[in-house]
């Protein structure tokens, strides 16, 4: 799955990846109108504005990115019916051929691991019979626990050729917290992330490896350490748009290849048309906004890297 | 919560919560064969199975016991039937007026931690309607995003009177990794312990604060140094029985009223039928084996905190 993401970032020119992560106050009053008339206001109407809302931002920009990351936090705060939206997203976005980032930030020990895993990027066996639950193509792992709580996500990744994004240095600001605290004279982000490098090098895809790392764009300097501590993992970048990361900040988390690096934005894009700039598209035409919003995400990064050369 | 969680503690004289972690492996097969044969070999046939499951052990133990705790991850690998169950679990304990502990191991920042918090303990606002997702009374949450990917969930707690269990010190093999490499001469789970207690400061019920830790059986030393950092802090300890953990290991979690730790055992418990010394009560009777395991684990524990005396 990293080749298919590396390989359709060569195509798009995008090492982006938009943040499926809806609010039900960025989902225009006529979506919600219809869900609920259809469904009433229930968990179930609300599951159904977001799903609807995604679907149309979804078919406005698949074809100019290679990634989505749906958060599921923002699902699974409406209970089973958002969950199930949320399932519906992703097996949208596989169908658009899109490479889906599962958001989930999970991460237990052993055999809770590996359930986590098997959930949401392998198969549970049930009498003779093998069944996926989410399907993602990749997903985002906290690493507090330490090995054993990741190596159980590896294994499954390795069956189903699938990848995690580990968190590393997040785009928070208070993830310095315990992230930058010094142990033996360096951070606590630099171990992990030689953790991550380690864990990695058993799983190298042609030219990355399918573990990467999750770094904030709001620490570039950071992402600059961490950037040649981790070479061939991939570094999924948060942060970007709306929590102050611009794509001049962004070079570093990137290799010479001009690979590497794949750059978050969610509400920058999903509600462009809340933006003074996008104003124009109005509440009708949210998704071309987000369209618009992409492309201009995409030329920022890309006259970053440019000029960076 | 926590002072509910409390007054139950000392009704039943049981420091001790069961741990509902199904695994598909341990339900016995005349209750796999009932859900197949309605369902057929399905994600939904197979969460119908690990519901039913729970249903007979939760019969059989909850007026032993003040709480329980569902891990997510063992349903969550059954996709949306398997969180159904999960739900059905969950909503069943609270009507048998049990404290449900939602092992969900959570944590991400600002407004996806509050999605989190809202999804497990609180309730998402739907034009005139309020919903509550899942709706346990306790969460368990990573802290390693930091003080804002954990504020939200404590912003919600302080409005529902909920309460949350933090990772300190985790119980498996290579929790040190990270969590014990020192930090100006201290282990960073002293410094997570800290914080935790610092959280919890504000949050104060009776006697103890909402915010609890997780801190693992497997680890008494470092145990009883937490129990000094958080006086007021309640100790979730899994790690008991299966992974290792004995009563007598258990007594520096608690403080010396007798309180302020809630020991967890989950296989233990509810596969006890499979061990040799409940073999006795065969598959059948498998939650009678449960309610025998039970009376043993708090025999065990009141032993030793007897003896400690």
């Amino acid at each position: 799955m990293i080749n298919k993401l590396v390989q359709k970032i060569q195509e798009t020119h995008a090492p982006i990846v938009v943040g499926l992560d809806p609010m039900l106050s960025y989902v225009p009053s006529h979506i919600q109108k219809r869900a609920f008339e259809e469904y009433g206001e229930t968990l179930e109407g609300a599951a159904e504005a977001i799903w609807q809302y995604n679907k149309e931002i979804v078919d406005h920009v698949y074809d100019l990115i290679p990634a989505v990351k749906p958060q599921i936090a923002m699902y699974e705060q409406f209970g089973i019916p958002g969950l199930i939206a949320f399932k519906k997203t992703v097996d949208y976005c596989r169908e658009k051929d899109l490479v889906v980032i599962g958001d989930i930030k999970r991460g237990d020990i052993g055999s809770t691991s590996a359930a986590y895993a098997t959930g949401h990027l392998g198969k549970v066996q049930i009498g003779n019979h093998a069944y996926a639950g989410f399907d993602e193509d990749f997903v985002t792992v906290n690493p507090y626990l330490g090995t054993d709580g990741v190596k159980p996500f590896v294994d499954v990744c390795r069956q189903e050729k699938k990848g995690l994004f580990i968190l590393v240095k997040t785009s928070n600001p208070s993830s310095g917290e315990f992230q930058d605290r010094l142990i033996d004279g360096r951070p606590l982000y630099e171990l992990v992330g030689e953790k991550v490098a380690g864990w990695g090098a058993d799983c190298m895809g042609d030219s990355y490896s399918y573990i990467g790392a999750v770094v904030g764009a709001t620490y570039p300097e950071q992402g600059k350490v961490l950037r040649k501590i981790m070479p061939k993992s991939f570094i999924l970048v948060p942060g970007y748009g709306a929590q102050g990361g611009k794509g001049a900040d962004l070079v570093h988390f990137f290799n010479e290849d001009g690979l590497g690096a794949i750059v978050n934005s969610s509400r920058g894009i999903i509600a462009a048309y809340k933006q003074e700039q996008y104003a124009k598209y109005g509440e009708e035409h949210f998704a071309e906004a987000s369209r618009a919003a992409v492309e201009a995400m995409i030329a920022d990064i890309d006259g970053a890297l440019q000029n960076a050369k």
